[in-house]
């Protein structure tokens, strides 16, 4: 697998996953194109590439804005396609808003990449929330679609049309279906972006740790650089087997080990503490997941490399380091992180109001 | 099980199944109400109501249009939603145009009932399409979810929204899904709205009729009067134990047995052949298909009660008595069933020609 020299398109490229893998792509002297929307509440933070400034192309635009994107996308090898929100919670909070950016741009930036880049090698950054509340653990690529979110329906939506694309020959995709990521570069001063970059905030703020309900629920955190490895072995493979694989991380912790980890790596202030559930979240919780990997550790010879203990480390050293780029501790969710961010869907505008 | 004095409002009433259902919903003594848009290619036709004409209150606007619709949904008993767009063909050539109809739209129609109707019963025409090439016979509920068209990828995105909204407390929604549904007032002029429709057309009007392969794929096709008791029973069951049902025929018919059948009934000069599958066909071709129904046999009483050779009777003499109602002989596919349809997704606009 080699990336040298070759000219990868990364959509979501300012986003956690994508920036990583941008500067990773870098590294091993790819020719990077980002294009990122910004969307506030999407998680895109323009010093996540600040390593790689002077090496990386960034086009500020939509992927929606398919047309507009057509050079980029015609003279790339390889595309990572990590646009999207990640927010379950938004997701319930603004239906339209989700179906815009993970259902309605997936499918005009796939005609764009279909009519100018035929057969081109895509990997698109899935979910394990389209599976829903698991029927079996761990969680294999044969488990029932079952979607207990809107963000759910729409990433499937969004594999769906890879597929699609794939079996008429019109693009080559893989779809990865991530487990939680944590790791440098997540956002933490944007609501709603998951119980990791919540539990990084609180302890890198001070404050205590909270977990829902009894903390027994499993999870399987994977450090980015372990996604970043599945995302470049992804866009290398000739002839792959399959194209759907589930990536999970090392090893099942329940959300309780994951909380005290994380407040004992940290060594500060904050405390750990059970609460109960609130409603509204308690409707879309999923219970316990821990990922079946062996697929693709099977096919693509990818494995986690880090350990949670590990990860966390390298996490907490990051932030602490730039912290002010990530948070600001006395105002750590200014308003204009999720202003009111209008948009059309079909034939009604919608406003959400944060 | 009784309708009487009912208050039903029913989407897409004007068309193929939406009318049957209206019509008996009418003859069972409820006050209906019918909703339908009219937009071209999705077989709306206005003398589909001719019965009862008197009776029955329609409202010519879109369920996207939700907004509009609200004294309506708020003042219904019960909810029979099957407007949508059912071709796999206009599907793959009009991406956007299927996303706003069979997703964009039920959002929205959904998200109006759940505001003004809070936990109202509504009962949603799914599709077995959003299975896709099955990998058992017959399909269960169970089966997986892996469409091959755009129709099927958004048709299971508004499954899973009403499934979505039943599991928060804001609808109590049942989702039949239908195999290849035949009888009176099925749109005959419209291209691409299945074989059978493509059939009946060709004999009425003694042209030959065409299978693409070997014929020997298999259906079942349901009587359009069996798929209504479907949806009466749905609509009307207390505490229903499932939220899912697969509706399929009496029994399993290749497509030879079937177009044989269909040339043999009509007794005029049409012939059976078999034909090369046009390669954009064969990329959607799902192969045969036959449904597992017992668990709405089980759980609802339900059972077809008509042969496909009596349902075929009945369906020739309805279009025989009616023809000029469904097909101008002399120019069956008028040039105005399928115009321009200007539409927006998102942020582009589509245009599709026919």
């Amino acid at each position: 697998m080699s990336y040298k020299g070759k000219r990868a398109l990364v959509t979501g490229g300012l986003g956690f996953i994508g920036s990583n893998l941008a500067i990773r792509l870098a590294a091993e002297g790819a020719r990077v194109t980002v294009v990122d929307s910004s969307i506030p509440g999407c998680g895109a933070n323009p010093f996540n590439l600040a390593p790689v400034a002077a090496e990386i192309k960034v086009v500020a635009r939509d992927i929606a804005e398919a047309e507009r994107l057509k050079d980029h996308i015609a003279s790339a090898d390889v595309i990572f396609n990590l646009a999207g929100e990640i927010s379950h919670v938004h997701s319930m909070q603004f239906p339209e808003r989700d179906m815009q950016i993970n259902a309605v741009a997936q499918m005009q930036f796939l005609d764009a990449c279909k009519s100018c880049a035929r057969g081109v090698r895509i990997v698109y950054a899935g979910t394990r929330q389209v599976f829903g509340a698991p029927r079996y653990l761990p969680v294999d690529e044969e488990h029932p679609i079952q979607p207990v979110d809107f963000n759910g329906i729409h990433k499937y939506a969004a594999t769906a049309y890879h597929m699609l694309y794939t079996q008429s020959g019109d693009l080559d995709a893989l779809v990865l279906r991530l487990t939680n990521v944590y790791g440098p570069r997540m956002a933490l001063d944007v609501p709603c972006q998951g119980f990791l970059s919540t539990f990084f905030r609180r302890v890198l703020l001070g404050q205590d740790v909270e977990v829902f309900g009894t903390g027994s629920q499993l999870r399987d955190p994977i450090f980015v650089d372990d996604a970043v490895d599945a995302f470049l072995l992804a866009g290398a493979v000739e002839k792959p087997r399959s194209r759907l694989y589930n990536v999970g991380g090392p090893g099942a912790l329940s959300l309780a080990e994951i909380a005290r980890m994380i407040v004992d790596t940290a060594g500060g202030d904050s405390k750990f503490l059970l609460t109960p559930f609130p409603p509204e979240r308690k409707a879309i919780d999923i219970g316990s997941y821990t990922t079946d990997s062996s697929r693709i550790r099977a096919e693509l010879g990818w494995k986690p490399r880090t350990s949670f203990r590990d990860g966390l480390a390298l996490t907490l050293d990051y932030y602490r380091a730039q912290l002010r780029h990530y948070l600001d501790p006395d105002n750590p969710f200014p308003e204009c992180r999720m202003p009111e961010h209008k948009g059309t869907v079909g034939r009604l505008t919608y406003t959400p109001v944060w």
